[in-house]
């Protein structure tokens, strides 16, 4: 199977009750969409009053950087939106917790929520490895919620890597890095 | 006196020993080139085998991008430059101690080394507040160097707060956040 063909059909949760899984469902889609571009399987959107502003997905391999994780490229896109780089009163939904450099960003657009499917305590930085979201000395400190949809994102990845890099070498470097 | 004039003068030192003054020169620089934008004066370049591969100040206003920092901006460059994400052997230069965000950038790029002038005790993670390149779960560790330049970085960015925001209170936030 080449990596392009995910064989993960993508979620459409009635839009009647727009509660975090319904965001988390979008953001999973991305990460399919991510896979079938060959990318790392991480999705990400931004929702405020309810309503998406920003969506991603990991890009490093086709833009050559390693700053095109999901969450980044939908923060630069949330704050077009705004027209404010604040972001203020919006919620970052990503299939994967947030690496340091994505836990930062979070931090720094003044995000008020951030809600991640599956925990990564390796490189995670909301609680996993580091808890940069409690850090005191910090002028902002987002709300974090970890572990909605977290099956769902994590059988996603964990199949990824076992496809890329094949059996048990693949599942034990599910956690991306 | 209005935000773009900046009081401060470009240096331009010898090429003929590219230490790490040499290059943090060249930050202070682009530092002096956001002022002239009315962007808080941070300035960045990432070197690679004495050699300048990227170069960019803070944009976080003229972008509406909480992620457009000087280090950000110079990684993704650095990466264009090297046609490759994986920044290993390149050192970043930057006139302030990195943000969260950026102090993760810096890990997940693989730089590395990272050398900064002024420390920042607040919002610092490269071992001011956090020290996140010795965070031991972390697949990557850059070398850290504080204090370059730390005098003539600090001036440059204590005048522009006391400019924008008047007196002791401009003193008092010079730590950028």
């Amino acid at each position: 199977m080449a990596g392009h063909d995910c064989p993960f059909e993508k979620r459409f949760p009635s839009e009647l009750e727009r509660d975090d899984p319904y965001f988390m469902w979008q953001a999973y889609n991305l990460a399919i969409d991510a896979w079938r571009r060959d990318e790392v399987p991480v999705g990400a959107v931004i929702a405020k009053d309810g309503t998406v502003i920003a969506a991603a997905h990991n890009q490093t391999i086709a833009l050559k950087d390693p700053t095109a994780h999901a969450e980044l490229l939908a923060v630069t896109q949330a704050a077009q939106a705004l027209g404010d780089w604040r972001l203020t009163g919006a919620t970052l939904y990503v299939t994967k917790e947030p690496c340091p450099m994505c836990s930062g960003a979070a931090v720094m657009a003044r995000l008020s929520r951030v809600v991640f499917a599956m925990a990564d305590p390796k490189m995670g930085c909301c609680g996993g490895a580091v808890a940069l979201h409690t850090v005191d000395t910090f002028n902002h400190h987002p709300d974090v919620t970890g572990g909605v949809l977290e099956g769902e994102c994590r059988q996603l990845m964990q199949a990824f890597f076992q496809l890329k890099r094949g059996g048990e070498a693949g599942a034990r470097e599910a956690a991306w890095n």
